[in-house]
Formats: structure tokens, C-alpha cells, sequence
């Protein structure tokens, strides 16, 4: 991604002082600042302060806090794993890329466990831009086509994204945004409709820094403004991120989503969910069978961080310690919603025959 | 409305005192603050700070301004109706309680203008008072009916709400929070869902205030929490307020009512509107002819004010100055999205011949 007119990426190793180097994301989008990881202990917090977030980031930070651990001590693979692992219980992509590390590691000698380590690390961050790339190659081929029939070629193209699905919850590219970048490279004017996405803001404070710094016209909305921009005719077409898709293509992801998708569909705009195929998860049929739904603290709604007047970063508290908030997470948009799931592998209808081809590519080489 | 056990109202008059009293809005949901307006000049500074806030309650207290200043001289009609008129330029409920009063006192002597401007003031706030309490009468029946046969009186009703629409917009009981009010004195058992509404958070920082004083039980969410909780079974009515109705029952509100509606269709639940009859604009066809939504400041998204931990209240910065916000303040929720519009006169289908009964309402004595 662009930072400031130069390439970056969220997480990278730097081979002449041996560093493993972040975009601290908490300081986002008041600062710009570059955190380096040199220990174990280093990575476990940058994972559970969230100076990284997103699955696939996660899951590559974690991959080089094993090479950290080992590099300081070959024989720490077990407890770096259990150390990781705790720092965020729910994350799935932690998960797997420990257990992976794990059994790439497993049958190493000492003397080579770190350099193993490191490789498996700068793999996967390898695998994951290439995925995040070609997922932006078919996105971006979806919007451009759009733009061809919609807008006649002769004004931006109008997009709207919710939550943060950009390069930052990734190693680079993203998802959702993958598309928007790929669709400005190839020369389509656009103007982007960024939803607050509370109550983290990851729409406010992140994905309208990632569109700044890449210079891609974009706006600001409260979640509750997406209906009426759609309905005053200033949107061409709706793509977010998923966290989970279910074997029919229901699309599971930030809170709001779901509301998103309908008011696409009351305007007769199409709706798309951008995705690695890892996201689809044919062990959950479809919304029928409800999955769990992620509550998180009371806080996160009533308290919120900002910079006061002096520049310093502070938190106030926008409602009282005994105001009753249920802080759903997530929700499930139905896939009769979905126009398209955009995948590194093509673009493929949400319902269940057209995703069953999907299946088998989750266990290839190329499949993240 | 109840308030630490007590009655009050939005605005009031103590005779002993010759006094009028506010609460103070401003200082809501941490503080309940009274403050006493004595001039002219306190009552045009709590319009225009939003110390009181909402059409009717903007109305009333204007009217009162009227008092003070005649109080204080005789012959200051003309000047101050239009100090006032200048507090708040697009309020149409402060234009119309002036009017109303300049056409009642034009004609009296100067040695009885205040006395009947005061007189004036205090017929107003009663009818304001009378009308919301009407419409929550029409209101907490619809509610009662719903409760009986969609959850066989064996559950609490669960109802869903968007910004405030309570007592606090008003003198006394408000409009989609009457129905509430209403339902709940009948010994009906309630659960709220309350929509957070940013981004001047009206839903967390007043309806949960309001409701809380009230004893009724309520949880907090953000708006884009909205559907998911409807998706999953955990509502059964949705009822905002309105600041204008078009002819054939279209429903312009806070932003995100439409989301709101969009949702309730989506999950077969219905949605009421509940406002005077004096907000049906029969100037305005319909939807199809679009009418101007106010753009508020982009200060009100990025800026966010809250309680520090010293206690003090203070404003932080969520987006740094350069991030392009759009901050529309309303939107259209199509009349097809509408199961009804309950009024002070009972409840009218969202069409335009069900509403052309109303028209003569507005004109009679008893319409506010």
C-alpha cells in the first residue's frame, strides 16, 4: 500500500538489521508510526494491544513472533506457540497459522529451527499479498465492468465499503479495498463511501486513511447515512470484507453489513463480499443454522479515544457506567442478498453449487 | 416524565417564583442540571445551545422568551421575535409558535402584554403536553395489540427505537416514546431496544436517560445493530418519531430510520411513525419529489464529547481535520415501508387517502 508516496506494507522483515517492523495501528489515523517487533514478547503484545488486527495480519504476525522465539532460543517452539496463541483466544487465522508453524517446524533440528521459521513467516506474508492481489485483480475487474455499463464511463464510479477490508487487515492489498485499488490502477475515476463502522470506527479512523494515503476520493458517512445515499442515487455498487461465508454463501461480517445489503437491494445496487477462500466455511451449511455471534464489552460502545484540544490521545466516557449495551459484533447478511462472492480464485454466485467448486482449492498450494 | 421519582416536564413555570425552568440537555445523560431562564437572552442562549432540543419543545420555550422579554418591557414584542426567530434559522415549530404568538398579542395593550404572553406560553406547553399524551394513548394500544397476539402476554413486547423521540423532545411524554409510556402504565412488560443514533447519539445519551428514569427496561445498540437484532427474533415493533411526513404517509426522520424500516420489512415486523398531526406536510406529494436534507457540520462526526476521567466533560478528535465527512441529518423511509402513522387522533394507514382525513385536524383548535 501507498504510505505517505511509498510502498508499505502492515507487517515486513528487514533482512540487513534483522527486524520485524509494523504499522502500529493503534496510533492510526492520528499518527503514522512504524513499531519494531525483536522479541516474542514483542509480538504477543502487538497482537493483543491490536497494533495488528485483521485474520490474515494476525495470523503472519504470529508466524514471526515463532521466528523471534526461536531466533533467542531454538528449542522455545511450544511455549511461543501456546504464548501466541493466548493473545487473541477467538482469532481462527491465528490458529492455523500456528498450527502450521507447528508442523513445519516440528522436524527441524535445533541449529536450523529459526531460519526455518523465518522462512515459513516471509511465505506466508508472501502467500497472503499474492492472495490479496489476485482477489483485487477480479474485484477490480467486477467494478470496472460496472463502470463501463453504469456510469457510461463518463463519471466516477461510486462505491461503498463498511468496516475496514483494506491493506492494513492484511499484509498488503486487502480485500474489499484490493478491488478499489486495483479498479484505480487501471485508470476508473471513483469516489468511495466510507461507513463509520461503530463502534471501532474501523471505517472512519483506517480505511479513509488507507484511501488518503493512496489519493482515492472518498467521504465519510455514519453507519445510518449508507440507506440515504443509496436512495439519492450516489452509489453504483456495494463491496465489503467477510469474516466467515457459509457453504450457501451467506456472508458473515462487521456489524452493519447486514443493513448495508438491504438498502443495496431496496436501490437495485449489487452487493459483493471480497474474500480469500480460506473465509468460506463449508462445515457451516447456511443462515438458517445460526453460528455464534461475538459480543464484546459494554466499553467499546460507551467509551471513545480521540485527541483532546493539548494533541495527546485520551478516552471519555459518551454514556454512563450503567447504561445496558449488547455490543454485537458481527451479523449474517443472507446470501439471497449477495451479488457475488469475490474470491482470488474468480468472482462466484452465493449459493451452494457455484461454491462447492471452491471447495477443493482451500486444500491447494496457492489457497492461502 | 418521571425523574428520580418525581414528575417533571421538559419546561415549566413556577408561579411563585415567576421562574421558568429547563432542563438542561446539554448536560444530559451525566448530569441532571435545572436551570432557570430569566431573560430574553437566556431563553434564545438555551435554543440556540440546544439546551432544549426538539420541535415542539424549541416551540414552547420561544414562546416563553416572548414572556421574559415583555416582562421585562412592554414594547419589545417586535424585537424579540426576532431575536428569538434568529436562534435556530430552519426550526419550523419556532417559526410557527412565534407567528401564533405575535398574532395573539398584537392587539393587546402594552400594560397586558405579558400577562398574556405568559398566559400564551403556558396554553401552549399545555397543548403540546395533551397531544403527545393523545398519541401515546393511540400508540400504547397499538403496542398492547401487538404484545397480546404476537407474544401471547407471556413475554415482554420488545420494541425498537431510533433517536429520541421521547418526553424530552417535547413538554411532557413525547411522541414514539408516549406508546412506550403509555404501554407500560397499562402493566404491559417492556424490553427497548435503543438505537444509539449517531452521531449526536440522541438514542444513547437521551432515550436511555429518559428510559432508565422511567424504570423501563432498555439495551443500547448501535445503529447498525439494528437489523441483526431483528434477524434474530429479538423484536417485535419498531416506532420512531418523525419531523415530517409527506402527503401519502413518506416518513423523513433522523438518519438511519430508513435502515430501520428497511429492516423491520426484511423480518415481517411492523414499523409506525408517531407524530403530531401538525407534521404531515400536505405541501410535500411524496418521496418521488425529493425535498432538501439539512447537511449538518462534519465536526458533529468527528468530534466527540464525553466525561474524562477526572470527571470533567471534554471533546475529543475521532478524525483528523482533513478527512472529508458528509453528514446529512434525516432521510426518507418510502410510506411502503409504513404500517402506520399514529397521530393524537388515532392511527392512519402511510396513503394518501387514509391521511387526507387529517388535513382539517391541522386547522381545528384542538390540533397543536
Amino acid at each position: 500500500m501507498l504510505i505517505e508516496g511509498r510502498q508499505h506494507r502492515s507487517i515486513w522483515y528487514e533482512a540487513e538489521t534483522d527486524q520485524v517492523c509494523i504499522i502500529d495501528q493503534t496510533r492510526l489515523p492520528h499518527d503514522f508510526a512504524i513499531r519494531t517487533l525483536r522479541t516474542l514478547e514483542d509480538a504477543c503484545e502487538a497482537i493483543g494491544a491490536m497494533r495488528v488486527r485483521g485474520a490474515p495480519l494476525i495470523g503472519v504476525t504470529a508466524a514471526f513472533g515463532v521466528y523471534l522465539a526461536l531466533r533467542e532460543n531454538p528449542a522455545s517452539l511450544d511455549t511461543a506457540i501456546r504464548q501466541l496463541r493466548a493473545t487473541r483466544p477467538t482469532a481462527v487465522n491465528l490458529r492455523w497459522a500456528l498450527d502450521r508453524a507447528a508442523r513445519e517446524l516440528s522436524e527441524r533440528t535445533r541449529s536450523d529451527a529459526a531460519g526455518k521459521a523465518l522462512e515459513f513467516a516471509l511465505a506466508l506474508a508472501e502467500e497472503d499479498a499474492a492472495c490479496c492481489e489476485a482477489i483485487g485483480e477480479h474485484g477490480g475487474e467486477v467494478l470496472r465492468r460496472l463502470w463501463q455499463e453504469q456510469c457510461g464511463r463518463d463519471r466516477p464510479l461510486q462505491v461503498l465499503t463498511h468496516c475496514n477490508a483494506g491493506a492494513l487487515a492484511t499484509v498488503d492489498w486487502g480485500t474489499a479495498l484490493a478491488a478499489i485499488y486495483k479498479v484505480a490502477d487501471a485508470g476508473v475515476p471513483l469516489h468511495v463511501w466510507v461507513d463509520e463502522t461503530r463502534p471501532r470506527n474501523q471505517g472512519g479512523a483506517l480505511t479513509c486513511w488507507e484511501l488518503r494515503q493512496a489519493g482515492i476520493d472518498h467521504s465519510l458517512i455514519v453507519d445510518s447515512a449508507a440507506g440515504h445515499v443509496m436512495a439519492r442515487g450516489l452509489v453504483d455498487v456495494c463491496v465489503t470484507g467477510s469474516d466467515r461465508v457459509s457453504a450457501s454463501g451467506d456472508v458473515c461480517n462487521k456489524i452493519g453489513t447486514y443493513q448495508v445489503a438491504l438498502a443495496a437491494r431496496d436501490n437495485n445496487l449489487p452487493f459483493y463480499a471480497a474474500l480469500p477462500v480460506s473465509t468460506i466455511d463449508f462445515g457451516w451449511p447456511s443462515a438458517a443454522e445460526p453460528i455464534p455471534i461475538e459480543e464484546r464489552e459494554p466499553e467499546e460502545v460507551s467509551l471513545t479515544s480521540g485527541i483532546e484540544t493539548g494533541g495527546s490521545e485520551t478516552q471519555v466516557r459518551q454514556y454512563p457506567g450503567e447504561t445496558v449495551v449488547r455490543n454485537y459484533a458481527f451479523d449474517v447478511t443472507p446470501a439471497r442478498l449477495v451479488n457475488g462472492i469475490i474470491t482470488e480464485h474468480g468472482v462466484f454466485e452465493a449459493e451452494r453449487e457455484s461454491l462447492a467448486a471452491l471447495a477443493g482449492a482451500q486444500l491447494s498450494p496457492s489457497g492461502p
